[in-house]
């Protein structure tokens, strides 16, 4: 194991009717809060809007709505948050969504205590000194941004997805209302399964650490959790009990628990889908799920032990370690994706393939830029062949 | 799922050598220390303590030393850390040694801040309002105090051990540096060992949830590593893998992760083993491994699902949901505690039987306290003549 530091000091508020305790919590910032959600008009028909508000008006605090955040969500939509933030300076930035939201409210928080543009910070030319608090009412779960230090925000000018870290954007409360996703369709359901899988593999399949036992039956565990609540959702969309895991197990996918120790690991499954995203649009789980098996099948023939490991623990497949039970790893795992309906190829992600080039060099921008060597321009031109 | 809150800010440093950090971070409180620990011959002449105190000499804090804590520490030596407290006003109190030592200084920070006697805490006569910030530098890992709101203190005058709970004993940082662990005996190694998994079978077979899948392969896993962990430290008590792997595990079994969700449940096993130590000063861990088999063979009948679940998972125990397979599993776990020779009989674990009626007494007023209604003298006095 490597060495490192754990802290996440967000609380973590869960159970369905939670999103009534909004007020309550909230009050404890202050008496000013800007709300950031969705298009205006779905928050407001589904009902969600209410539900956040009322709380918020019965406990006498005085609202901003900033309503458009898209997926993707772009660096435009942050600026003109931060300018109204700075103008009404609010006590608290909460966000009521899933990670598009939340990632964007966390920008609007570092953002509203900077001079200069807040796309310093994804580019590492400015370091975050100062942020309003963020509270977080998760209405998609997948991202883990209800728990973790990251925002991942697009900037449409220069086709550029990226991310940036902070303590200060830890969410200060983060409210899990599993009631709030009973509604949420299963294609959008199945994408954020897709993305949770992703956290769970990039670390598990990727990371060089020799024997890292309590790290990788984690991930093994969380992924068959997530493929069980799949299951029971595909039978009965509105299983409480299965929305309620789902939600959970996302939570602590990607808060930086299960990598603890396993040291710096090339995220190049995240690295290759993020071009997916920037180029196309594609929503991030998506990305992930024609990601993923491409970096499998590319990794394969090194990494058969892990990847036989993989097909055993998580899918019960017996036998030997092998390059054939490895295989079946993979198959079994694409079989999954096809199940929940998600994308598995540029094509049933509805990508072109005509700008693999540009891909390719965008893809090594980025990968220079999380620190990803290991990798030369025709390895990631034979991911994406892998992909097609 | 049941509602929760999980909020842990513990920050943890975690790694070979960290131990040198403990001036700088103890500097983040102030210039003055109390600092706890085991006897001191002992700590001294295995050389922790000049490794905990030259970085703090380093960084100019003025230590005010407490030595002498033992096994179920006794609130007497509390009160007398209170009382130094008092007179001197550390910033910080930091604990160097296992969970004993932790939860000592844990009650010393509460009972500085408070006027009448630590005592109060536990039975519930006072509410904690304050306390000194904690920091802990921890050799042995077992108890998760490093990262728990909890402290579990004796009372030897009145044969009492009890614990209490509160978010201002969760330490603000927890040096966790395997190097300190790998002269721990292979025999408190193995103490440890059987505390740890205690931990974790205690919610993990005593939870009603019906359907858990997160939480029951998180301890299913985490018990999986700790015996993975322990059979490499049988073959090399020096494996710096198994050690820190065996560290962070021991951590994150009992913080209040695993159990989220799973609502209210009958911690019989740590009820049971408290009386053990509080009786006749029995290690924790050793009562642990005497009380679980003996807790799981009276509940054997009506978990079966659950317990053929355990020894599948835990051991690859091959059957069907029956009694034999569920058997099979406590008899699996019954020979693990052998291989690690730790205690699973009261004559093992050197206890009289002589006074079993007093302690289903002692057993069922700690029950009552900790709101666990469903046990009937019988049924204890049921369980306590399983571990004979």
């Amino acid at each position: 194991m490597y060495p490192f530091e754990y802290y996440i000091p967000t609380k973590i508020v869960f159970g369905e009717g939670t999103v009534k305790r909004t007020g309550e919590i909230a009050s404890g910032f202050g008496k000013k809060a800007m709300l950031v959600s969705y298009d205006e008009d779905l928050i407001k028909r589904i009902g969600f809007y209410d539900k956040a508000m009322e709380p918020l008006k019965a406990a006498g605090i005085e609202v901003f709505p900033l309503f458009g955040v898209k997926s993707n969500p772009d660096v435009s939509l942050v600026r003109e948050g931060i300018k109204i933030c700075k103008e009404q300076k609010p006590d608290v930035v909460i966000a009521l969504g899933g990670g598009s939201v939340m990632d964007t409210a966390k920008g609007i928080a570092v953002g509203a205590c900077y001079d200069g543009d807040v796309w310093d910070f994804p580019t590492g030319k400015a370091e975050i000194k100062d942020a309003l608090p963020i509270m977080t009412i998760v209405t998609i779960p997948a991202t883990s941004s209800e728990m973790n230090p990251t925002s991942v925000l697009n900037n449409d000018e220069i086709r550029r997805k990226d991310g940036f870290v902070s303590p200060l954007m830890f969410p200060k409360v983060s409210i899990l209302d599993p009631e709030l996703t009973y509604t949420l369709p299963m294609k959008q359901t199945a994408i954020s399964a897709a993305d949770i899988v992703s956290h769970l593999m990039e670390g598990y399949i990727n990371h060089k650490v020799e024997w890292a036992p309590m790290q990788d039956r984690y991930a093994q565990g969380m992924i068959r959790t997530i493929m069980d609540s799949m299951d029971r959702l595909q039978k009965d969309l509105l299983d409480k009990e299965a929305r309620a895991m789902f939600m959970w197990t996302a939570t602590f996918a990607w808060n930086g628990f299960y990598v603890c120790g396993l040291g710096a690991f090339d995220q190049i499954i995240h690295i290759v889908g993020h071009s997916f995203s920037a180029f196309y649009d594609v929503p991030h789980g998506s990305a992930m799920s024609v990601s993923i098996p491409a970096v499998m099948k590319f990794h394969l023939d090194e990494r058969i032990e892990k990847f036989s490991g993989f097909a055993k623990e998580v899918f019960g497949i017996e036998g030997d370690v092998s390059k054939e039970t490895a295989q079946k790893g993979i198959d079994a795992l694409v079989d999954w994706f096809k199940k929940i309906d998600v994308p598995v190829t540029f094509a049933e992600a509805n990508m072109p393939t005509d700008e693999l080039d540009a891909m390719t060099d965008d893809i090594l921008e980025t990968a220079e830029r999380w620190g990803t060597t290991s990798y030369t321009k025709d390895m990631i031109m034979d991911i994406l062949k892998l992909a097609i």
